[in-house]
């Protein structure tokens, strides 16, 4: 797959961008064009399991987004089982010659956020942005064309042992890597490799791995309280916004860390019912993170700590649900140098260096921490994009240019070429 | 028409409930309920003025509005011109021999709050509860329907002077009546009568008139900050949620008042994109109220001047809107007192009182201001409902025998029968 | 006494003000100028209980002021007594014939407020006012002087029955009278009479009753956390300053009721090590107040509701004290007549009216408890005092030509003369 | 000067902590011995410059605690000149034979916070725990003794070039430094050593220098509003402390900084006025810190937004102050070797490291900055005292042993010994 093709693939997914478990027309289109490349699929409920994923979406939203995905193109049938058992796609193909059994996780999700329109940005001047409210503010297109120009070039099956293309969806708010660990998607891999593009990295600029990636948990918190008329009897409402609104100044006030990196946020608050009516219900969605595990999850025990003492402040209820996650990750280093040593040899020494800081989380780390807990190898494979804007930011874009070249390390590290042998 | 039929009237517009200004349902049947009557009938454009209504839903939510109350049997044509140009509806009916002319104003609109679904809950045990997130939480399905009663009744002409019936959209929140008065409703009203059941009074209480109606203004706020990915960058975002909190907080943080009473309500607020985004965005609605108009205003300048401070600590901006609102109101005794006439004839001086205080706010107040200050009398007749929970509470509701009783004291009213004449 | 020589008292207690229980040299001064007219005189221990009296000064606190108060004029016996067992004082008088017991309160405490410095300011401008941070910001200096000046004028015993004047200490906060009353200072009075100076009415004017005394409950809450070096180790901190930060906001937040008149304030807060600690202690001191005692009572457990909950939020400790209050009062009738008919008969209609709405709260409304509880009668009688500035307002100041005014009013009221008899 | 000499002084220093610019009794008390000794001493005019001292004490402060300097030993007529002209003390020593100047700097400064008074805190066991609510809480009375005893050790004058002993006050705040260098105490330096105790390290472990000295700025913000009554006239108030709380709880929410390590803490907040009044005033202090000096100014500035608008909120003023600061600081890996060299030597490679992190400010970093920038070199060293308690907690200790280590290290280091030669 040359390219052109492969900015082409890119380009249609960032029109269509779908949000976390949703990824319909995106998950069609890979199980469609991976068909046509005559590889082995498994989708649906083989590739991932929907039960215990928290706010998974509800059947009217599957639904709703569907028909949107056949609208604009997508396989009728393949979106049917995609909305009814999930976005999650595997590729497997069998190399000719013995060798380990790669892993290489490509997401598909996009972020519900509203994509910039002014001509500055080149999805809007070129007539491919999203114009639905959703985006790929976080380069998830670019990594669905990338596991699909991959598959393409192995599908000669002129490489040792075999590669697995795990099709990701959700991991934004890190649900999807979860549901396919539990459908068995991380068994048997020996070495695991997540890509990503962008980062603020120099376009073209690959990294053979990664430092300081957070651990997160994400959490949705429900405070109800008692609604009532605003002026006639304030006092018998108990005031659910209020307590959100205390909740949210006081997570964002918790202390910094000196003992390792940390972040807070509170991605969203939705609450009230009318202008004159004492609000009764309210709904967060927030974060915590850090570069260390144990302070991820104590620090995000104290966030509930405050989740639960505002509620006490007036009355309500709330209930804390944990939604998702990730965990810390270590690359190893034979990964990662197997990966520098082919981008210098393929665009020289300024185009290739072993380890970057990543600031951000990625539940590719729970892939990593199956293969790595089992034996295995795994690393986290940057390549610049060269974007001004950072990530999920509606102004966020990068440069075509670098993705083909992520398509070009990623087959020579797993044909084992002379110049990207790990063996 | 005989109480069955009110009452089956009542129960009918409130399964069907519908929001402020998009009463397009209830609009369409009030139309051709007084069209079977014969009465001449003023609606749309002739009715209300929308260009300047703040916040007025756009297109598309009109749009799928009327597709419901199409759906639901409203008439076509009627309600496309109620989705067009606005669902306020005007019945003028004169009398067969001379006196003043009347008007008498009943409000049609629902709240956006999602009814009790519990058996204890009569519109639900009884089947004619709403299941699309409005509710008939104030009693105006009864005023609408006493509109039309009463209509019927006074269809003989039988009675002196003119009877105009305002069934005005939008109270809550407080811009239809403005709306109306825009386009010409008040006009040559000598009398005017709004009435209202329910205000936790004894059913079939009958009160002249109120005290106590607090002048408010309703706001919306918009703050509007940075994105940014909450790991990777969080320092390059501004963050409106922080903001908007903060905001709610000082606001309900603002003094009471010594020298009347007031109230304040942030009863809305929305913002952020995604978990894991730095919030760009938060709007809120809110309200301050006063039984002083002056303080309301004095008030709603300090709310405006705590929003403004709160876009400031974050480095946000903030659109200020004043979108609807009401003043106080003075019952006039003559008009008071002929009413608390009528009912003890009728039912008994239990059942009749002057005044009482009403702790809310109506924006009939702005009719009266009109018709005052053209020399005319103005009062707002209540007619206890009985009711349980509180007004705008998921589980309010009014005794429907108090529903008939509105509408046998107003029709006395207006003939000027000798127990309730007021010439 | 004369009115040069009441001006003059006042200016001196004006001047030498002091704060709440520590009104020592006031008292000395009372005690002596009482003795010094051959009066029967209680004070110290038989005044008062200063046991179970919340926040009571500490010994070095008392020990401070007792030096103060000597050095400014205090006799070194008297002054001793009042720090040690307390600062209240009651006369007693006999009249020459038999009647009911009167009581009449005047209390003494100034409030820790920096008296305005201006030459605006009368006190300042003639050379009177207090310099150490205390104030005579609500009038307590003018009452002693009319309880001074009504025991010299009741000294010729020409009167029937008894008046006993309580000269209280702590008004302010609301300590004083329970004190007083645990020393029996309300057993057997019949008639019990409250005066207060100022209230911006008209300078002269005399109430003979208000409306409206609100219920109040005084409040102490200490956070306790953990203390931590701000940048070393910030997360072992425990924030105390956070927490009683959002306990204050959340407080003011409140909902108004509308059910009766509420207030709440939060007077002071103080808290933190320094500025490189994470703040481990935090103090506040806060009141809830309504008109209806009922709904100060449920405030006030709202309010300890949020400062619990806003421990919890940060694993903060906090203790909660009452630290003080008074509540509702309800002036009788045949006093309020008698006052104003007395007013009127001396200085005209135009300066005598019944009740007057009051917007404040005063423990006088104690010793009103116990008296109308055994069958007697009370009253809280106003004097005019055309003050611009507020009640506790560095500025506050009172025309000086309202004091002998209430002497007058109260002389003839005891006396029971014609154009005052109450019997 | 042998070790349990320089115990008996540190302890005598702690049992008699002095905050930051009060440093009287151990100013006196450096001066004393140090003259003892024979050496040229600067102090007060000619040590640092009090002039342009942000918030430095008050004479009434300064001469309450001159009183209990000579109360507790120090010689009057220096306890005067340290209260009257500052408490900095340079002692200058010179060696018999050519070589650079060298600076060390030694802090005198304790805290305002009350020690643990529980008999597992070692000074309070055996009786040199401070009982004035001050708290040599990080380790300064051991770096005070540290530079008596350097200076007893040199006084042979066998060493080359010279010895600059800097004896500096209110490192706490970072204020000190800067009064220092304006008068010239860093003039003519070629090597600035810092020394501190304490920091978690294993008792005794030596570091060279360390990494991460956070840059900070130290703030003071004055809010000012109107004073009313809280039940009678609320609505005239503006209330400091409202505003106060929402900068704080703003301030503790501002974002995390991806770029860099950053600390935000309010320190203290003292306001209001008493529990019935409208709270008129507020005064907090509080610090930015970033391990980054431009990101330090930065976040600053943004703390400076938020303490402004919250002031427009409430329609306050704010007056806003910078009191101190210091920067970051890179250590001459010189320094840092010899450093680490000499301990290896005297106590074996376990005892020794290169560079540490340090999660904290000084203004050390000033002094450095003046001597790197003249083309000097300088570092920050470290010696373990086995803390178990944080620094600045109120049960922080070091174990004594390693207050003769840093004193030998020193004295190798400036003698030029074989084993510490850093020519």
């Amino acid at each position: 797959m040359d390219p052109d093709e492969i900015i082409r693939l890119r380009r249609d997914f960032h029109r269509h961008a779908e949000p976390a478990f949703l990824e319909i027309r995106t998950s069609s289109i890979v199980v469609a064009r991976l068909r046509g490349l005559g590889i082995e699929v498994r989708r649906g409920a083989e590739a991932m399991r929907t039960d215990g994923v928290a706010r998974y979406p509800d059947a009217a939203t599957r639904e709703r987004m569907r028909g949107r995905a056949v609208e604009s193109g997508a396989d009728p049938d393949l979106a049917a089982c995609a909305a009814g058992e999930g976005t999650a796609v595997i590729a497997e193909i069998a190399g000719d010659r013995p060798g380990p059994t790669w892993g290489v996780r490509c997401d598909m999700d996009a972020l519900p956020l509203t994509e910039a329109t002014d001509e500055d940005h080149r999805p809007t001047a070129l007539g491919f942005a999203c114009q639905d409210g959703f985006m790929h503010a976080c380069g998830h297109d670019g990594h669905t064309a990338i596991g699909i120009a991959l598959a393409a070039r192995l599908s000669d099956h002129d490489f040792p042992g075999r590669v697995r293309i795990l099709f990701q969806p959700a991991e934004e708010g890190g649900r999807g890597a979860a549901a396919m660990i539990a459908a068995g998607a991380a068994d048997g891999i020996d070495r695991f490799v997540a890509v990503h593009l962008g980062l603020g990295l120099p376009s073209g600029l690959v990294a053979g791995g990664c430092e300081g990636l957070l651990a997160t948990h994400k959490l949705r918190a429900v405070y109800r309280g008692e609604a009532a008329h605003a002026s006639g009897t304030p006092e018998r409402g108990r005031n659910a916004l209020v307590g959100a609104a205390s909740a949210l100044l006081n997570v964002m006030a918790l202390p910094r860390y000196a003992a390792a990196d940390t972040r807070l946020n509170v991605g969203t608050l939705h609450g009230g019912d009318n202008v004159n009516i004492v609000p009764s219900y309210a709904e967060m969605t927030l974060e915590a993170r850090s570069t260390d595990a144990d302070i991820c999850d104590a620090l995000t025990a104290r966030v509930e700590g405050v989740l639960r003492g505002a509620a006490a402040m007036h009355d309500l209820t709330v209930e804390i649900e944990r939604t998702g996650g990730s965990t810390t990750m270590t690359c190893d280093r034979q990964l990662v140098d197997a990966i520098a040593a082919i981008a210098a040899e393929k665009y020289g020494d300024g185009r290739a260096v072993a380890l970057r800081p990543l600031g951000g989380s990625d539940d590719a780390s729970l892939f990593a921490r199956e293969v790595q807990g089992a034996g295995g190898l795994a690393t986290y494979m940057l390549v610049g994009g060269g974007n001004r804007a950072p990530h999920h930011h509606p102004s966020f874009d990068i440069d075509e240019a670098s993705i083909p070249v992520a398509v070009d390390v990623l087959e020579a590290l797993l044909r084992g070429t002379p110049n990207g042998r790990t063996q």
